[in-house]
């Protein structure tokens, strides 16, 4: 087994985009901004209610990990596929990128998943995901030699919605840290963290070592607002990337705080992935060494690519692009 | 049957583009700027080679037909996928925009017809088609009902590689002269023009009422320079629409020759779908009764916003550029 900087763990997702009106998100009866769960039934209505769409490989974690391939990290990618078209796709595209992915795809049942993007005119971007096969990602395919070798994992909080992920969430994390590795969580979307805000609040406090997180959702988690939630996060983990949108990052790594701005961007076209990638740039800085607001201002610059154009997965070449910011 | 604008009739196949270097084109052995026709172990081959993509739908004519329900024209499409998932995609994308589809899906044999398309950074597109399902089109699928409701079927010259969809090309041109509507081609790739010169040169002088072509493909029909072909397809169609790239069109009928510049573009992005769209444009004001030099602006109108992203589906609404270029 290679050394490797991140592992990721997580739904694997296939993006399924479209640009709708503000009205469209409101008759469809969508969550702006948000994350649903949706069933087929549910998924194939949408999916004939949306205009024409691209499809684009996605997933919380393994967007991150492309990211971080594309920096130039050593990765892996553990997530739930069928053997279907879509589950090619998407086990192309992140191979394509020299990630190790080698997760047993499922040849029967639920097709692979899919997750319905709408984007909207002010580039906000409202998800309604079918798990399909990823949410059959169990403990048993958490490979014990790869969590070993990888010196981080990185888990999305998404996992947590179906109960056999969350074992395989729990397997990882403990095998993570029994090889003296660490264990990375994104709380991946405020209404995620309503439904297991007391199992989280655990979590956060007992196994997480870098917790991801953007405004909504560790307001969420606390119950308070911003000022309130940093104080609280403060003693519960080494490290917290909080990100606000235009508004830049704050990290916050015991009494250390570090506020960095948000990296310029030309032309806003799609938020999807803006998250995914900004915990992309943070995690390269972080396993090569770099200080915390270099972390941040690498996630910025991840996320201010993956904004600037449709979809998820980086479409620049980030590894040059960090090389300009670091030698500017 | 409604009323129909435009029938087209083409290959229906999903695109799976990726941005690669002319190095790789030359390393694949792809024929560079061309279209060809590979088995399904070669798709394999080249699509493993390939980086990550992005998933579109396409197909030449259908390509035509969504520009032309964007500029708001009622429009028909034929064309066959399977039961699959590539083949739900080309479907709903087609059928969102309004496009009268409903040729029976194929439910055994080969799945839905993809293109490989390699982008190259001049923004040139070379093309890897495996036809798959789509190349099972045969004269059963061809509706008579819907031909003699079309005002123009428009064929693309993709269709002549299959024997079984030539007889549907057939028959669907007899039964639109037979109900006094026009027939249009276009010659679709130089190499195709070279594989069927002899039958073409035939159909020309005598089925085609609308001929599209490029330069490359005017010139490999009559063997000659573009003026020499410009001379020689003058009397052989009653219109002939010829597109040059950056130096816009020649459009050609009796005596009459228009000469019309390209339309400006910002950002060249992706050349794939210039020839579809010049030829949706082009049919939108043809339809309309338009004179020809306006139909042909109408084309290069539609081709340029096609080329200024990636993939070869109008992303904007053709609809309100036309009449911003018509009042203008």
């Amino acid at each position: 087994m290679p050394d490797i900087d991140v592992l990721g763990i997580g739904n694997a997702l296939v993006d399924v985009l479209s640009h709708e009106t503000d009205e469209f998100v409101e008759r469809m009866g969508l969550s702006r901004g948000a994350m649903t769960l949706v069933d087929e039934a549910r998924a194939h209505e949408l999916y004939a209610a949306m205009g024409p769409a691209v499809e684009i490989s996605g997933g919380s974690a393994a967007n991150t990990i492309v990211g971080l391939a594309s920096f130039g990290a050593r990765t892996a990618y553990l997530g739930k596929v069928r053997d279907d078209q879509l589950g090619e796709v998407f086990t192309h595209d992140i191979r394509s990128m020299g990630v190790h992915f080698d997760c047993a795809m499922a040849d029967d049942g639920a097709s692979t998943g899919r997750c319905l993007v709408v984007v909207t005119p002010d580039a906000q971007r409202t998800m309604a995901t079918y798990l399909g096969a990823s949410a059959f990602l169990g403990p048993d395919d958490v490979d014990p030699d790869l969590v070993a070798a990888a010196r981080v994992v990185y888990l999305e909080g998404y996992l947590w919605d179906q109960p056999v992920a969350r074992e395989a969430y729990r397997r990882a994390a403990r095998l993570a840290h029994d090889a003296g590795n660490e264990v990375a969580l994104t709380l991946s979307d405020s209404f995620c963290v309503e439904r297991h805000r007391a199992e989280w609040l655990a979590l956060v406090e007992e196994e997480v070592d870098l917790l991801f997180a953007n405004q909504a959702e560790i307001e969420a988690l606390y119950e308070t607002d911003f000022d309130g939630a940093l104080a609280r996060v403060r003693g519960h983990c080494r490290v917290a990337a909080l990100t606000r949108s235009e508004h830049g990052s704050v990290v916050v790594a015991g009494d250390r705080v570090h506020v960095v701005p948000a990296h310029p961007v030309e032309r806003l076209v799609d938020t999807t992935g803006a998250g995914d990638l900004y915990a992309a740039g943070f995690l390269f800085g972080y396993t090569n060494g770099a200080d915390l607001a270099t972390c941040a201002r690498l996630g910025s610059l991840a996320a201010s690519e993956v904004i600037s154009h449709l979809g998820a997965r980086p479409e620049a070449d980030l590894a040059e692009l960090a090389r300009t910011l670091l030698h500017a």
